[in-house]
């Protein structure tokens, strides 16, 4: 793309939408678009000065609207995630774990965390945000086989090592991990267990996905833009009462003054929405994934998914070619308008994978029948960039 | 106000633009409201999935556009700030000087800020956002007669204590202090200044305030709601294109992941309309602070605010009387329409001040003339509130 002028740039960006939804084929696991009525409810004036302190107890005056409004999404999310507490302020699920980990650590505390070639996020894991709270982070150990946390080996690592914090979950999950031996063993020496529930936090709320609290997960946290279908945000829940006053005022004493309380109606809407369609997207999420893995194996194409009687998520990893590197394909694949995401190939040491995500397509109302055209257009255009014969051109349509 | 139901809140939401530009006296010096223009340049589908890395190096596909309305905003801010480098993508002034804290110190390192009794912000100060990063915080000396920074006792604390990082800028601040004494000791002793311009952004940027950065500060850091007319965001500029590199590689590993790039657009209509505007809208500002004190002082307020011939800011405080706390005031004021907030009195330990900006009212279109009005309103509220005669009743208008 040429350098544009500042007007035409803001003709592109308010055009932005039509672009994604009639123009790509969106397939990054972590993208998704608020509905009209959410983004609608955007209320600028609650972000015209701060409503900083406790819900009806703050600094400023006239903030009755916004402490009702924190009121009302706390409770929007303690329903949708079975939570005594809710922690709706904070921008993105990287700032979230950064302030749970300081409202919950001292420096110097042991974390166990996903390692990055497994999935960890950089705001989870070794050489990323827990450092920042002067954390010591150690991997937890992974089985590639299944592609899942090593959960029997996890809480082994938990009962000796003995760390302050449990991080869960992961930038990639194909399907659920086994977190109950993990969540006994850091009870039995007193660790907090977090659940980044990033990606799949819209398919707990649809309940095809176990939600961690109910299995006893003391804290989650996720991002609201991926199978939650949002603008970017963060949400925080959990178990205990007391952890939830603890954060608040952790954040109102050293991390949180004035907050984008605009967000507050926009967030509502979208946490209704989600009550009211989230089952039926999260289903329609995992029976499109099926299909997508069923069709994509049929054109042999060789992926990483859970096996047909298993539980899915939006995710599917397709391993790249050792050849090539996945960079240069994701770049081959955005030239016929096709969108998809990288990450470790959590099987194979230094290797990559594409990730692939269908919560974009679904919310589209792209159902299974669907999936065989995507994954002809997809496989075709994947054999292309391998044999290096494609044209590179952005269409503005495909 | 009673607990609505949810709809009865988004309704309350979609109309508080009109409740506040029409029913409210909005004298909270930390206040505004972004155009009707970029507050539509709002674009959600630049947000719907992340845009990680440089500009033009971004790890998603199909990330140009960002990328270009990254440096567009980048350089409308070096524009604004005769700044060497930018960065535009942290949602909060608190989050963007927590990152300036982790990019260029170490935990145990010193800084000097203003205390929480000078009008140190909790973003600023001891006890506050630089102890998450690790620092020891000294506070910096003050001039309680002039309601400045005491500069020269600033500048020998400097040299004594050689610190790594000196924080200048203050939520409270009538009128500009030398920071060039501070600057020169800070150069001596290699630290790095940082001036949180939160509340006079917008004047630095209409040329009524002095520029940090032309000063010789290292670092500004500003919020962009106050003087500025945005939505709640920030924006970091500096002089040394390397400490700009050195931050967004910071960000790019351990702090930053996605983030709501659909502001972008919005950001930059505003920063263009305050590069088209910002120098008479900086100018009024001034002029009506300096006619509300003038007022004020006619009608027997005491006031704390610059000298008929001093630069003014938005800024004007009203030292409590010792009987009522200033929490009563406020809410006495705020049961009347009017909207005002509240800081420890820098001049005198322990005790409490109203903090009134002028900002807000001259977005909205009033000038010197009005402000004989809103002196009038204040002073017989504040009379009434101080007698205790007053009804207290929240009224839709006044």
């Amino acid at each position: 793309m040429d350098m544009l002028s500042k007007q035409e740039l803001l003709s592109r960006a308010a055009a932005r939408t039509q672009t994604l939804t009639n123009g790509r084929l969106l397939l990054y696991a972590g993208a998704n678009l608020p509905s009209p009525e959410a983004q609608n409810a955007y209320a600028p004036a609650l972000s015209a000065y701060p409503a900083m302190g406790p819900s009806f107890a703050k600094e400023q005056p006239d903030t009755d609207l916004v402490s009702q409004l924190e009121v009302a999404v706390r409770s929007e999310i303690c329903a949708l995630f079975e939570a005594a507490w809710a922690e709706p302020r904070l921008p993105s699920c990287t700032i979230a774990n950064l302030a749970v980990f300081h409202a919950f650590s001292r420096p110097g505390d042991l974390l166990l965390a996903p390692s990055a070639a497994h999935g960890g996020h950089l705001s989870q894991r070794r050489g990323g945000t827990p450092e920042l709270a002067g954390l010591v982070v150690e991997d937890l150990p992974f089985d590639t086989q299944n592609c899942q946390l090593d959960a029997q080996a996890a809480a082994h690592q938990i009962r000796q090592l003995r760390p302050v914090l449990v991080m869960l979950g992961r930038s990639v999950m194909i399907k659920p991990d086994d977190v109950v031996p993990v969540v006994e063993a850091a009870r039995e020496v007193g660790a907090r267990t977090i659940f980044d529930a990033s990606h799949v936090s819209g398919l707990i709320a649809g309940g095809t996905f176990p939600n961690p609290l109910s299995l006893g997960v003391d804290i989650m946290t996720s991002s609201t833009y991926k199978t939650i279908p949002g603008r970017p945000h963060s949400l925080i829940a959990g178990r205990d009462l007391q952890d939830g006053v603890h954060l608040a005022g952790f954040l109102d004493r050293m991390m949180l003054a004035n907050y984008d309380a605009g967000k507050l109606p926009a967030f509502l809407v979208t946490l209704q929405n989600v009550r009211r369609d989230g089952a039926d997207y999260a289903r329609r999420i995992c029976l499109n994934s099926q299909a997508l893995a069923r069709e994509l194996r049929q054109l042999d194409v060789t992926i990483i998914a859970p096996a047909d009687d298993e539980v899915f998520t939006h995710q599917l990893l397709v391993p790249m070619d050792g050849e090539l590197a996945a960079a240069s394909v994701i770049a081959k694949l955005e030239s016929v308008g096709i969108l998809v995401g990288t990450c470790a190939d959590p099987g194979v040491p230094g290797a990559y994978a594409l990730r692939l995500g269908t919560q974009f397509l679904t919310a589209q109302g792209l159902g299974a029948d669907d999936m065989a055209l995507v994954a002809r257009r997809l496989a075709s255009s994947l054999s292309q960039a391998k044999n290096k014969r494609m044209k590179v051109k952005r269409p503005d349509s495909f």
